[in-house]
């Protein structure tokens, strides 16, 4: 069964256009049916083929959120870059869980790997556009795994790489905190399996979801210093039904339990027998490692214990209000991310 | 309704003693009916009256996980001191919800505040053992509130005062933490709001809550460094269903969301009209303030914060492994706790 979710419509997220990769074969067993992927771009490619910065998006996230990040006279430049925003599998624009029909859709929807999107992602670029070179990868959260994924992977295609608050490898405490998030939905009577009729019967799973999001994705700090009030709310209360409630009640279950499955596993190291020093070794790329000082569940320690792996890398330590520092809502934020990537941007490789 | 739960029985948590401070008013309003502390003693009341030491306890914690902290030749010493350990209103052993009678049992058990648990314990010390000088004050988290709370409301009783791990007044994240773990109990549809039979009925929920505080409680380096070995496990799995879950899922769900509540509202500022700097600026104590290095709730910056308003008083942060290191499972923990109260109760005051 699809279901109607104007939540993610054209309206909301678009314009976005879709890619029919076709029956996509995934890691885990079991294929995609005409597998979908929903992408935007800006600027155009260049002659050389060698301006494409991707970039991948997050859990609950879509290409739209991604659009904030890029700009005339900014760092993701359309004047300069050919930039293509990649829409992950389950995230409710590409094929996802409730978009899908049956028997392939909701519940029976495949589990996903970070590995599959960018296999999937790798067979969009270069079937589409023909490119064979990227410039930038980059992505927060589990646009970071991605990121790291696509570094791995693919390491003489991958020139540089910005791993924004995510890791190579999912840490244990993450899984837990991911586990937590997926329990919230799930202890839902509404949830029925996921075979629901509509989202909003799991409401209320989806805001004991969103409280714990508030919990883990806001710092301490975030709260002490009433930062709730930089984006127009006035009480802790407001900030909960008015923000964090209303961001994750509209989305789809199955979308998000599907997405949490995949950033549970992300584990670059499999690509190398479970050496996690061999797999990010081999990358290629000039890697900026750009954690959020203040994360606390991808923290700087879990990313700078990888980044020292990496040949050719750098750890940018970026300062926000905790891992939701990614949503952008700080004036601050913006300016740390542009000026990072303007300069990997520059570093000849 | 009273609950029969072995849990809190004298054989898993004995020997205590109770004593009865009969009817208790509440600043919430509301009373408890022959409201009943149960307690331990360690060591004798010396002729001066002066050497009494006031352990209190922390959410989920009993009076038993506090005798970790005292022993002969320790900073806690019973040859030298006079321990009382106080088990807080609501824990399971003290008046609580699931062993009141009605119409005051389960549901209907009133709500309680750090500062009803503070003036209940100094009413039994006084009525008692006669104590009017209290040598030391220690508790951590939830027992940290309360030796807050007794270091501002009695200034002239308290000589020295140690607050571990714990903030005299909550922080909205410390409530929106909390709440989370309540809502995992809650939205039990046997919790039954507070109805159920037995808190066996209630274990989905109380495991929920055990997998949230797994998230929260213990740092990611503790997950990382698989320190969960170090208390006889093999893998996080073994650890979740053989420590956190079997830890809460025998506890009473109406006992830990009472508790939860005092939690959330703790607060010595009410007691100067909600000015936090005069409250803390009232301490005559010699205070030293013992937030745990890795602690994601009751943070090392929220407890320094309040410490600089104390005048007579030191940070003194302990290095562990998150906030349920003060469950003292890792063996560099007990050692650093001695020797700051060692040092605290040396301190001529």
């Amino acid at each position: 069964m699809v279901i109607v979710n104007d939540y993610y419509s054209q309206k909301n997220h678009g314009p976005y256009e879709l890619y029919n990769i076709g029956d996509f074969e995934l890691e885990e067993g079991g294929k995609i049916p005409e597998c979908k992927l929903a992408y935007v771009t800006f600027g155009k490619l260049n002659e050389l083929r060698d301006n494409t910065i991707l970039m991948t998006t997050w859990y609950s996230g879509t290409s739209k959120i991604m659009e904030k990040y890029v700009g005339k006279g900014r760092a993701l430049d359309p004047d300069k870059y050919f930039i293509v925003i990649v829409n992950q599998i389950g995230n409710g624009l590409s094929s996802s869980p409730h978009n899908t029909p049956d028997p392939y859709g909701m519940a029976n929807f495949p589990r996903v790997r970070i590995g599959d999107d960018v296999r999937a992602q790798h067979k969009f670029l270069v079937e589409k556009f023909g490119i064979k070179e990227i410039a930038l990868v980059v992505g927060g959260s589990m646009g970071a795994e991605q990121t790291w994924e696509w570094a791995v992977r693919y390491p003489d295609m991958v020139k540089r790489a910005a791993p924004i608050a995510g890791t190579a490898k999912t840490t244990p405490h993450d899984f837990l905190f991911a586990e937590s998030l997926n329990e919230a939905i799930m202890s839902d009577p509404n949830w029925k399996n996921g075979n629901y009729k509509a989202a909003s019967d799991v409401v209320e799973g989806l805001k004991r979801h969103a409280k714990i999001w508030a919990v883990m994705g806001w710092c301490t700090e975030f709260f002490k210093k009433e930062s709730w009030r930089e984006i127009g709310f006035s009480s802790v209360e407001e900030f909960m039904t008015g923000f964090m409630e209303p961001y994750f009640t509209v989305m789809d279950p199955n979308d998000l339990l599907n997405n949490a499955w995949k950033w549970q596993r992300g584990d670059v190291s499999r690509m190398y027998g479970g050496d996690l020093k061999k797999a990010l070794g081999s990358i290629k790329a000039k890697v900026f490692v750009m954690p959020i000082d203040e994360d606390m569940f991808f923290t700087v320690k879990d990313c700078e214990y990888e980044q020292k792996m990496v040949p050719n890398s750098e750890l940018r330590v970026i300062k926000s209000c905790g891992h939701l520092g990614l949503f952008a809502v700080q004036p601050d934020y913006l300016p740390q991310i542009d000026k990072n990537l303007r300069e990997l941007l520059s570093i000849r490789v």
